[in-house]
């Protein structure tokens, strides 16, 4: 089936299908209704049909969904078989902190590369590697399959660092510079806006509104 | 009007509309059709209207929406002409990374603590302000005013640490945990799941998937 007609929403669920599915498989569960499911994930029970009815899975009367189909199905969907190379391009504290964050290896995302312009930053250790110059970042692409690039930089360096690396022929950037970044149509973006999740935070307080979708 | 009744898609676009409306304003453009905004933020222009139209706000035939009105609205509605108190809880990297944040305290954000239990780190400074320890976060809370606890413990801590805050009157948290926080009612949650985004911009790679959602 061509998963490319799944929604956007779907998608962005599955990530949290499967961190549940995991917690349900670890307590030795083997299945689970969509009504449970759907408790779990603020939707309703005919959204998660309707989400699994997307990839062509079914649950079954008086038992309901597969646990460990679901979870085998959703990780493979989402490539945790797969080891992704990221580079992290700015090495200040969020670059420190990318770094430092072990779950990624875990979830198949291994940083081969940590890059800054700041000479004062370059030849420090983060965990096992050592920041390197941005200006060497051409020689290392040459020589390393690179998958991601997670840009921490600040918003003024943004632009010409992301023309620089797709240049260079980098096809998906994790992004943290809270700005719109403009690539060709055939390089993925995937954003991380710290400020909009703040802001959303804020709005909830103010209007005690009951916002539950995640 | 009841915002409470805006569907959280839309709530969240608001921040992402505020970023681009002031990048206009910047540019000293007054006025905006749907169908331009539409193009920038990657949806349909009868969304826009909609989205709009959920506050009172129409655009008038031939000019479009004002820039300037639209600004100030949004603005008010996320709160920006409110500050905020906030204290972080673990100050690991990925908490040094936000006490850092500069962009924070301009939207209205104000870091007055940081804690963490590693006595080795309490005493420490970040910018201004010196480590905590989590010992003293009954005081702290006592004697300040505090709208939001970033959390940004190990996940084996979480529970424990969001059950003593909450208990301590804490009513709002953005966690960057990546697990879903049981707390009362009462309590509201903005989650920053990185693994989960990672992981949809794996899936991104892996079916060159034109998701564009923000």
């Amino acid at each position: 089936m061509n998963q490319k007609n799944v929604s956007s929403t779907v998608i962005r669920r599955l990530p949290r299908y499967y961190r549940y599915l995991t917690s349900l498989k670890d307590l030795g569960i083997s299945s689970i209704s969509s009504k449970e499911l759907a408790k779990r994930m603020n939707i309703t029970a005919s959204q998660v049909k309707q989400d699994f009815a997307a990839f062509g899975w079914h649950g079954l009367q008086g038992y309901g969904y597969d646990v460990s189909f679901l979870h085998t199905e959703i990780g493979r969907i989402l490539g945790l078989d797969t080891v992704r190379n990221m580079i992290i391009i700015g090495a200040g504290s969020l670059g420190h902190a990318l770094a430092r964050h072990a779950e990624f290896e875990k979830k198949g995302f291994k940083i081969i590369g940590i890059f800054d312009t700041r000479s004062e930053l370059v030849g420090q250790k983060v965990n096992d590697l050592e920041i390197m110059h941005f200006d060497n970042i051409e020689e290392f692409l040459a020589h390393n399959k690179v998958d991601i690039a997670a840009l921490t930089v600040p918003a003024s360096h943004a632009k010409g660092v992301v023309e620089y690396i797709t240049k260079l022929g980098i096809k998906a950037i994790w992004n943290f510079v809270p700005m719109k970044l403009q690539t060709d149509e055939d390089v993925t973006i995937e954003n991380i806006h710290l400020i909009d999740s703040l802001l959303v935070l804020g709005y909830k307080i103010k209007e005690n509104a009951n916002i539950k979708d995640d």
